[in-house]
């Protein structure tokens, strides 16, 4: 199929080089056209601007870091909304606000498109095995056809509704869920530290009991090393993400005290000098408290 | 072996069973007798005072609600410190202070007694099954013989320490850890919820990914369905266990934010009516504050 | 002087009243014409359009809503930023955005207009007895002019800074304190209160000895008497201001835990159900989570 | 009158020494003697251990440190409670936990002795001036008989109850209210600095305005210059000080979220080494998490 990749940074990197491995004609478009030249060399085609790739596209994959990003590639009289065909589907994988995806949705159907809003869990390494989870939300028809992309580059993929708002809605859940399992792990890290306790000893009979679940071990793990440098999923990303979720809060009137905490976390994490760190580094903020190292 | 069991509650009951059931001659005291009964119909005898139960002991494992019901029955005139023989193995596997731990500690010493503190992880299911997790702290010899009664009560033990008060600390720390799943599930859940997607599902994807874990499973299994009564753990024992954590916090000088929320969260629920209900049934406030149902 | 008066709500309504006690030639807009009848009848101009209010201006002076309001006010082909006569000076007495202060600061120096920001202080019944306090930034020059304004309609002004945006920080950090007292005396109030104590006789000790001033006195005797209908400033004002100084602090990076837990507070009350009551009304929730009442 | 008065720290020795000044006759106990040395001098009869100091008293001052402290004078074989005269009356002054007034209401009740709670509020400037305000709670005939103390010792009084648990209730809900102070005007003073506004004019608005009460100008000077040391008030005082507040709530059922944000302050104030500091340091920790200085 002619598939159009916007957005070349770790992720989508990762994910368009899965899409051409599955065989498909893949178009790329980068802001620094260099990261496209390792895929160029894999046979993409590296467009000069968002218009110009996605002339021939039967579906548009967006994985940008903000809204903002993906609404320069979207809006304006430049915009690939007024470039795409009629009948071509965008399947947007970036992490965006709730009222982005809205707005999408509404362009997109006024413009005779189809649109699915397709957000990913997984860090880089997941991305290049091709082992992302997708949720995914939109028009049933439009849901079919994504499968394609999906199965490329991803393990599994979960539909959660048919607007496509939703799946960034649980996108942006699942993100305050680890931020928040950061939080607590560095709490409770923090307190058998400074009680004698080693937290490696400490952390494996978290994950070998009740908490045998992948987030534990990979964030325990960098907690318990300090290894926040250099960053999976950067700090800003990690406040970005929270304050989409405290933004749909707001939006859907829904008080979440514990992505407020983590707020705070992330806008001090930064402040004081850690904005290159992974977002993993507020979890040493209570060592920190307690008057550690 | 010649093994006393004090404290016959949902799952002192169930650990006391599969001592029986290992083959052990057991010795049972509950303040109110009629628990017992049941264990006497599988051979254990039933003493009728704590300082009776262990004339001739050779371990006592101890299961009770609280530092002041343990309190009661170690210390004081009548308590088993002044009775139990000299090289009795003492197991207190209640989920007690840190302070209580070092009281404990300190008296058994002096006493010439061997101690071992052995909390464990599970609800009444698990203990029943032989399934518990148990987290061992204490000297080397006792830890030893205690093995004894892991092996019969628990699928697995960890030896966290030589000094009691460590298991304590990572008891009460795991405790932490569930409630913070269980506050963060229910901000999530409420925040999806208004967002029109089934909770259900999204549990579904939540657990077949990141947080493939049990705790996921069975508190958000419970704050879906809204299932809250009968209690597996009431409210009051949790909110026991996250004043202690934050009494440890103090004592060690760790500063414990979400802790904070979920004391605040606990004397909620039980001030608004709800000291009957299962302890997850924090889990359902955020959607209250979202004004939902 | 030619003063044109924008925003005839509560407050507006009352300000532009004494800009025409003060003997000035008054041209009033309202979105909603009602509004403007009284002072027509008191010697003012009611002009059917914004543009038309400000032909002849010297001053145009701004009360409204919010930043959307201020928004549709100025910018756009029909806005008064592109029909103000050069040298005029716009005094924007709203609680609006440093964001919103910033781009109007720019919009006015690229038109060649002289702009203060001069948000004010005080509830409805101050600014009809011309006892507002303001609080006042921007250029030397065009800050002596705009003390026409100040002097008819508050009791004191204060000049913060050259920067307009500076006195809008001012009035949100003062509205988050007036909210942070609103909250920590609805938490004394409800231990008190099921401590046995009356709250009126509390409130008495409080505000006759250290805490003798204006803004306990006022939002305490509100949560003792629970008298939140109707309201002197609304809860999505309240709100709104909370989630400004939040973006304030993003912005700046600065971590504001106590307006986090505001902003929750603010969520909740409104959504359930008390988005007509008086911003105070949230001093009336820690009562309601001790199950008081 | 016969006055005996327990416990000559910055506070103590002040109170006893206006006692003096109004003509009582007053015996003192403090643990480490030297600091009687200069009542001694203005006529106070220096005791050597609590009970010589009660011999003849008819009204017990003590002014105490803590729950430790005054448990120690009063209680065990060697306590005040066992030595004083039936009918004589007991001020207790401490700012201690609702718990120990309950545990001294009734010991002093079986005794036979009358019991007043009366904690002050003041700095120790304020005590050497004579300028406290005192809450007091007791049986009536108890009240008026301390009256003789009260008008020694204080500029006001006030009667909150019959019950003396309610005075020290008022107490401590009292020094919630300023560490809340403390908090927010350190939050807010934080937000305008990062924004280029200066402090000191800042705090002179809010001063003059809004906020004009004593706690507002003492602390927010304190935070302003920076200047925590000596400690007027020190931060373990403080921290003790919420602890009880939080207690007070557990025991009533009260969640306070501004408390719990206020525990966590302290407790890393003290972790990070300030514990030699004022209380008002905790208000330069919100400047510090955004990176300033």
């Amino acid at each position: 199929m002619d598939i159009t990749f916007i957005g070349l940074g770790r992720m989508g990197l990762a994910m368009a080089e899965n899409l051409l491995k599955a065989g498909h004609r893949v178009t790329v478009y980068n802001r620094s056209p260099k990261k496209a030249e390792t895929l160029a060399a894999q046979g993409a085609v590296v467009a000069p601007t968002p218009a110009a790739a996605v002339d021939h596209a039967e579906i548009v994959v967006t994985m940008l870091a903000d809204d903002k990003a993906l609404d320069g590639i979207c809006f304006g009289p430049e915009g690939i909304i007024t470039r795409l065909p009629k009948g071509t589907l965008h399947v947007s994988c970036s992490t965006i606000s709730v009222t982005m995806a809205d707005r999408l949705s509404a362009a997109h159907a006024d413009a005779g498109h189809d649109f699915v809003s397709a957000p990913v869990f997984g860090r880089p390494e997941a991305a290049a095995a091709g082992n992302l989870f997708i949720v995914a939300a939109g028009a049933r028809a439009a849901l079919e056809k994504a499968q394609t992309v999906f199965s490329a580059i991803g393990q599994k993929s979960f539909i959660v509704s048919e607007e496509p708002r939703a799946a960034n809605l649980v996108k942006l859940s699942g993100n305050f869920l680890i931020a928040s399992v950061i939080e607590s792990l560095g709490e409770a890290m923090a307190l058998v530290e400074k009680g004698g306790i080693d937290k490696k000893a400490y952390l494996e009979i978290l994950t070998s009991t009740l908490f045998n679940a992948p987030v534990y071990k990979t964030y325990g793990g960098l907690i318990a090393d300090q290894k926040f440098d250099p960053a999976g999923f950067a700090a800003p990303l990690g406040q970005k993400d929270v304050r989409l979720t405290l933004e749909a809060g707001e939006l859907l009137g829904v008080p979440l005290p514990i992505a407020s905490l983590l707020r705070d976390r992330f806008l001090r994490l930064i402040a004081q000098g850690g904005e290159n760190l992974d977002w993993s580094a507020i979890g040493a903020l209570p060592a920190k408290d307690a008057g550690l190292k």
